[in-house]
């Protein structure tokens, strides 16, 4: 029952918020009580975590795990400045059309329980690299086995067969794609960058997804500046993305306008892009989230924790704000009030960690330090054995 | 049996070599051969692969893990440049004096179990935190517990008993500290930079180890340019270790007096500084080895993964370079033709990653992929499960 540190995230307006020595109490898969240990009431089963931590279970708002294929030899040129004749993003649509359901199925399984075990608890998952109403309503039925946070990307990249008629593309993601998908997803979300789609398409894929019902997301300045900040800000997005390039009018339209930031370090750590400058948002007043962005291109980790590490080493956040963001702000990006804390009334997500506090996860980068995650109540990854 | 990628490193003088769709036959606790898995011959148990890779265990041949107490704050305060009032090493050195034989013993034995998960299976261990006679010799027979690879570092800063008296403290390190600790270790290490000891007291320390038979090894240019890399050269060090800030005269006295060396790409990582430039030292012949700097200060990573991970983003190193340095490149830092390989007769120290090659290692970031770890044969960590 001992919580060396209990992090709920329910402080004033839903802050970063710590307790040492602390109980939590779980019924019906919701919090029913967390405080002193000392004045922990009693309790059908206790778990002792032996002066441990216990966290919110990580939100990972931004990810594309419906996929065929690998890119490491892409990777490795990449990495060592060797060109290297690939397709990018197409490699892995080919591989992806050409895979059966149960190939997908295994791969996207294989991912979330990969997460899990890294402290994930709820994940948002994209479609993308079917780009065709078939494969792209095939991609979002399979996301959907795994979590409620379905995003329709449709308009990831325009595929080949449209290379010659983007705009007969973008018609397409808008009309009977969105026709096809729109059932299946709670998103959509566009990649808004040169070479993928420019601020009008952006804002005519996100206006149609909306009349449907669908909330908007965007991948936003990720390579450079562009107009992708003014689009999320204009369509009322809940989250603009990678944030990569901003200027002084993108951090202004994303505090004026209330879209939540999104940061992916692992395509930084994967592209050697710069940082994402995570202090000069935070200071403007900006609501920051970290995600993986795991795809098999430009980010293929899936550690939470790798990426609150890199946010404190590299980005300027302090380790409460990396924890925050990874926990609270995934939630405020998917607006979803029931997770990312651990407040009286939350879904019961939590990791126990196998250190004292938070702090580690930074302290220990690279370090499995992941004891036990719970998902509304119920043990899904690790053991509880000190 | 079918290994997807079996990594040797048995290429000419020991380069990396790797061989697709291969089997390993282990007797004794060594390897007994290895080739194309259509011709491994018959053998009384086998393991299926399944089509993941192999490799040699790593080999971390710097660490310092005989220590009580952690300094997360002061962590914590430096990544987010507030001002921390603390001792440093010394913050580390009183709470290892305090610690029980026990607490000690259990400290370390969970690093050297966490280390194994992730795929160590050599390991070497520094005192250095205890600084007097008994309190350094403690630290040896604790580590000898653990490891052959024992480095008496009495040599690692000058203790506040001694801050008046820097001279007198390098005439008990040379003598009736090192008549103690010398029957209990293999190496003599020294903290060789300003603020620790300077070229002339860290050459008559490493000249006292080797009269008694210890091999020598060096902190060296860790924290700006100094004489580490000249003494390490003169001394015939196997290894100078850190090598943040080289002039071109270091890099060829690297290259010409043979000494390994040994980056620490964790230590960069937790303080700030720029990491070393391994493609410079590689380009110049000169032999590097990865390792983990594991410490409850600058670098509390024990992950090699991890390590190889930095070391190909930030550090210019392919990644078959970098996974040679972590096994081949530490073996040799540490002198030991055994390890660090898996040509026929190597000990079979061998880790079976979830993936089918070692690009992986730095492909997925952050990510635990450590299937199973044997040591001699003998398996140690994980399982074979696919």
């Amino acid at each position: 029952m001992h919580i060396g540190e209990l992090v709920t995230n329910d402080g004033e307006g839903g802050a970063f918020a710590a307790r040492p020595d602390a109980a939590l109490v779980i019924a019906k898969g919701r919090v029913a009580w967390s405080g002193p240990a000392s004045q922990a009431p009693a309790a059908d089963s206790a778990v002792d975590a032996g002066g441990r931590a216990v966290l919110p279970g990580f939100v990972d708002s931004h990810a594309h795990l419906v996929f065929a294929g690998e890119r490491s030899a892409e990777f490795a040129a990449r990495m060592s400045g060797r060109p290297y004749q690939a397709g990018g993003i197409l490699t892995t649509v080919a591989a992806t059309r050409a895979a059966t359901d149960d190939a997908l199925r295994a791969n996207l399984a294989r991912l979330v329980a990969e997460m899990a075990r890294q402290g994930t608890t709820t994940l948002e998952c994209k479609s993308g690299y079917g780009l065709t109403v078939a494969d792209e309503a095939r991609g979002l039925a399979l996301a959907a086995e795994v979590t409620p946070e379905v995003t329709y990307l449709g308009a990831h990249v325009v595929p080949p067969e449209f290379a010659g008629d983007p705009a007969g593309y973008v018609d397409l993601v808008c009309g009977p794609m969105l026709a096809a998908c729109a059932p299946r997803a709670r998103w959509i979300d566009v990649f808004c960058e040169t070479g993928a789609f420019g601020a009008d398409a952006s804002t005519a894929i996100l206006a149609a997804g909306r009349e449907v019902g669908l909330g908007a997301r965007i991948h936003a300045n990720q390579l450079g500046p562009g107009p992708g900040i003014r689009v999320a800000a204009e369509a009322g997005a809940a989250s603009a993305d990678h944030c990569t390039y901003l200027t002084d009018a993108d951090v202004d339209a994303l505090t004026s306008a209330r879209v939540v930031a999104t940061l992916l370090p692992g395509a930084e750590f994967g592209t050697r892009h710069p940082y994402p400058d995570a202090r000069r948002l935070l200071d403007a007043g900006v609501t920051v989230a970290l995600a993986t962005d795991c795809n098999p291109g430009s980010s293929f980790t899936s550690s939470m924790p790798f990426c609150i590490a890199l946010a404190v080493r590299d980005m300027g956040m302090t380790t409460q704000e990396a924890v925050w963001a990874a926990t609270a702000g995934g939630a405020r990006a998917l607006r979803r009030p029931d997770v990312g804390h651990l407040g009286v009334g939350a879904r019961a997500d939590l990791i126990m960690l196998d250190a004292p506090s938070h702090v580690y996860l930074a302290y220990r980068p690279g370090v499995p330090q992941i004891a036990a995650v719970w998902q509304a109540g119920r043990l899904v990854a690790g053991s509880i054995a000190p």
